[in-house]
């Protein structure tokens, strides 16, 4: 068992209708000017973008809004974030919405907070010393920033996706009312399923020796999320159902399902990165694409790992060996996949990646044969391009 | 499923040798006086309380130190360590113990940021508005309290034993080395297993729905503390079982095992603060020797709960009837309570109470009638004399 740190400072209010205490919660946090941060226009037309404000309105809070977040945020409307921040006197940045609008407003957060350009953080050239204040009201179970430290942008300039991890930037609050989540189309909904279950699938599959008790939280979550993503695609609108997978995207990805452990894999995380750099898909989709060939690409490095993950989480019977038990829980996960929507390889996704593509890919995911990615298997840039190759369909 | 909150700031940092972080920890809160509190002689004899206040010298810290606290911490202590508190300016406190050591510091932090009686948050005629912070280094794995915000107190006239909680005194950080808690006597290990146990088992029987998750991660939690405390009957120091009991310790009273549901029965715990306050026994141990009765006694009012423990946890067959299935569960818990040398009746601590001992216990229980306790089926007075007299054995 390695040595481990756990800190989750986020205030979790969880439940039916818990939105309107978002005011009383910023309040809470001694702040007087927010910046309400959001995405597309059904924050708008729902009329929950209004619902927040009035209670912001009633707790005495000014606010600015800034809106117009897409999926894999840009660092052009970040600057513009910073920028208005700094107008205005903002000293609370609320985000409504999912990973990407908490993503957004945490890197305007430690932008407004710092001299230089925020960038450099994702570049890993410096270090953040602190960020603004951030607050969520989560409408996307998917991504788990409202409890992570991470958040993850992308360059307009040579599309690069870059995540960078700073506890400094942990939510001071995360309001989580599963009812938000229930008019989300199927797609993005089984994308989000699959992003949760990734956060703790990347953990879970390590080089370290493990911690029984994380394992055993692992393994019921993502069978939990699994199960209530199958409903989902039934009713949207079961509340229970929408409940368990928004609190299992939050534990996924708070540090719990890591604890004890070296910290996991994650390459499948940094193969999707330029993937969604280039093309824009919905991450969830992106990791379920290349899941499947990284897992059989390094699964004999650790067969063992992955036989118990075949056997614990997609309850198939054990093979002969270790290896065998692997590639039926591997071929068992793409079935889930493919039962919920999601693609299994890349052409899935209507995307026929070219040779070049696939090279690119390669170049920018191992930063240009600088960097190796993964920790099962230490991948250099032309494993990178063989599982992209593999995962091309 | 109903709404909850879940806040668990506390830093935790886990694993060998952590404890020579303390002094860094302490400097990161930006506090520069420390009350260094603590119990038995052990921390000294070991060495360990030197470490400590090496660490803090390195960092630059002053320190006092207040040891002596006992099980079932006393409020004379505790206004002692407030004057204590007041007189040299501390404005940190560090517990280097076990619970009651933590609880003990928690209240000396109530008390030194209050004008009034600290007695009187305990007594509930008051809410505590701040608390000076509080870091912990925790030597003894079962109260949970290193991230719980809870805090019991025995108060010397009449022996009243009074608990309050409050998210103001959740620990800044738990430093947490497992090989610290390597030379607890063997009766101490198993009271603290079961201590860690009825955390979740006081938020598992419930008079709620249920989140599916919760009750994943709840069952799987305190069979892995049983396999664990089995262990180290026999290997007391075995470092991944101390690490797997420390961790579900924290994860057990934290609020984790109790999210979606309504809080939880905790009438055990009422039931043994009392024959804890009078008799001082072994906190773990009065809970084991009360919860059968208990059990017993409330089963009938949610038999398909027992039901689904005895199965899910105590792994034993289910019978012809949920009823049935609940009652082998229950003496399947008490089997294993016997397996690490736990009392199942309160004649097995070697007290062989009497009928006045019997109406006395449930009259203070009970607040002299004033209230009943539990949810799962509500008690009166005479549910808990009857309680009590089950238990006698």
């Amino acid at each position: 068992m390695e040595n481990f740190q756990y800190y989750t400072p986020t205030k979790v209010v969880f439940g039916r209708g818990v939105e309107n205490q978002t005011g009383a919660l910023v309040k809470e946090q001694g702040c007087r000017k927010v910046l309400v941060h959001y995405g597309s226009r059904s924050a708008e037309k729902s009329g929950l973008l209004d619902r927040i404000c009035r209670s912001l309105d009633e707790a005495g809070i000014e606010y600015v809004r800034l809106g117009g977040v897409v999926p894999n945020p840009r660092l052009s409307l970040v600057y513009e974030g910073i920028e208005l921040c700094r107008r205005e006197g903002v000293d609370f940045i609320l985000a409504v919405g999912g990973g990407s609008v908490i993503d957004s407003a945490k890197a305007i957060g430690y932008g407004a907070a710092d001299e230089g350009d925020v960038w450099d953080f994702y570049e890993k050239k410096r270090e953040a010393e602190s960020c603004l204040p951030v607050g969520v009201v989560l409408t996307i179970a998917a991504a788990g920033s409202e409890m992570s430290n991470s958040s993850v942008i992308t360059n307009e300039k040579g599309w690069l996706k870059r995540g960078y991890n700073n506890d400094c930037s942990r939510a001071k609050f995360a309001v989580m009312d599963p009812e938000l989540t229930m008019t989300l189309p199927k797609y993005q909904t089984a994308s989000g399923c699959v992003d949760i279950m990734m956060h703790t699938m990347e953990r879970y599959f390590n080089q370290s020796e493990n911690m029984e008790l994380t394992d055993g939280i692992s393994e019921y979550l993502i069978r939990t999320v699994m199960k209530n993503a199958r409903i989902l695609m039934d009713e949207p609108g079961h509340y229970d159902a929408r409940a368990e997978v928004m609190w299992a995207g939050s534990l996924s990805h708070n540090g719990l399902t890591g604890c004890g452990t070296d910290g996991g894999d994650w390459a499948s995380h940094q193969l999707e990165h330029e993937l969604g750099g280039m093309f824009d898909v919905a991450h969830g989709a992106g990791l379920a694409a290349v899941w499947g060939s990284w897992a059989r690409y390094v699964a004999g490095e650790r067969p063992e790992r992955f036989a118990r993950f075949a056997v614990n989480v997609m309850e198939v019977p054990a093979g002969d060996d270790d290896l065998e038990t692997a590639f039926r829980g591997i071929r068992a996960m793409e079935e889930f996949c493919r039962s919920i929507g999601m693609p299994v390889c890349i052409r899935d996704m209507g995307i026929d990646l070219t040779e070049e593509q696939m090279a690119e890919l390669a170049e920018k995911c191992s930063h240009f044969g600088k960097r190796t990615i993964g920790c099962v298997r230490k991948l250099t840039k032309e494993d990178m391009y063989q599982i992209y190759k593999n995962a091309r369909g």
